[in-house]
């Protein structure tokens, strides 16, 4: 049914849950896993000395790795044949989302509804809601 | 992974899809399917003619049952031992759709992403859109 599944990955509760499914969905298709982590960018504009940037890129790159070692962690305890592509990219996560469906033929997303509760999902809909709203292929949203 | 599935239906080629989504993921989890046919009633609030607005609703009932037919002649196609349970009901499609997921305990949605293009998506959002936002549990939308 699915051949290149996209698994987005904040290393939190949600997205340990999206894990599962994108693994069982992968066994059950026969699919490949990217595992993709976004280094979110957009916060340092406005941001006055480059320095504060770089370091704050640094600390948020080495978070991010963290969320991927995750996703191999999982792989293994799984001890599944699932083949899983590690992936960092920078920017606007729902954005880069979007342009790693595109760029790398996605047919399926699952995904963590982590936007679901609290103010800002108010304001600007949770990243799964845009990814839904605007993705050119099937979305699983995982609760 | 799945136990109770909710598909719900209204006969256009984006449920069809849904449906053959919802079978492999039934197949795959050993899960019962629900599918669910929502005739839209709402429309009628302010028409004045109370025979209209029965007729009417006689006609929508026939195309719902219509739909849900398409769903049985599937399961026969596919001879599958998939459980499918139809259901049809009566409402606003997003609304009956959350009802259904709290009254039957369903762990799953698949359903079509119908409404991505065209002028009422940008007013209101699709059904599958606010069936992800305010759903708690897993939604599938299919593309």
């Amino acid at each position: 049914m699915y051949k290149k599944i996209l698994l987005p990955t904040d290393g939190s509760k949600f997205a340990e849950k999206a894990e599962k499914h994108a693994l069982f969905l992968a066994e059950a298709s026969g699919a490949e896993i990217i595992a993709l982590s976004v280094v979110e960018t957009s916060f340092s504009i406005g941001l006055p000395s480059d320095d504060t940037i770089f370091q704050i890129n640094q600390l948020l790159k080495k978070e991010t790795e963290k969320n991927l070692q995750k996703v191999e962690k999982m792989k293994e305890e799984c001890a599944s044949d699932v083949k899983i592509t590690l992936k960092v990219d920078e920017g606007s996560p729902a954005e880069v989302i979007l342009e790693t469906i595109e760029k790398e033929d996605i047919d399926l997303v699952v995904m963590g509804s982590s936007g679901k509760t609290g103010f800002d999902r108010f304001i600007m809909g949770s990243v799964a809601e845009k990814v839904v709203k605007a993705a050119e292929c099937s979305v699983l949203v995982v609760y």
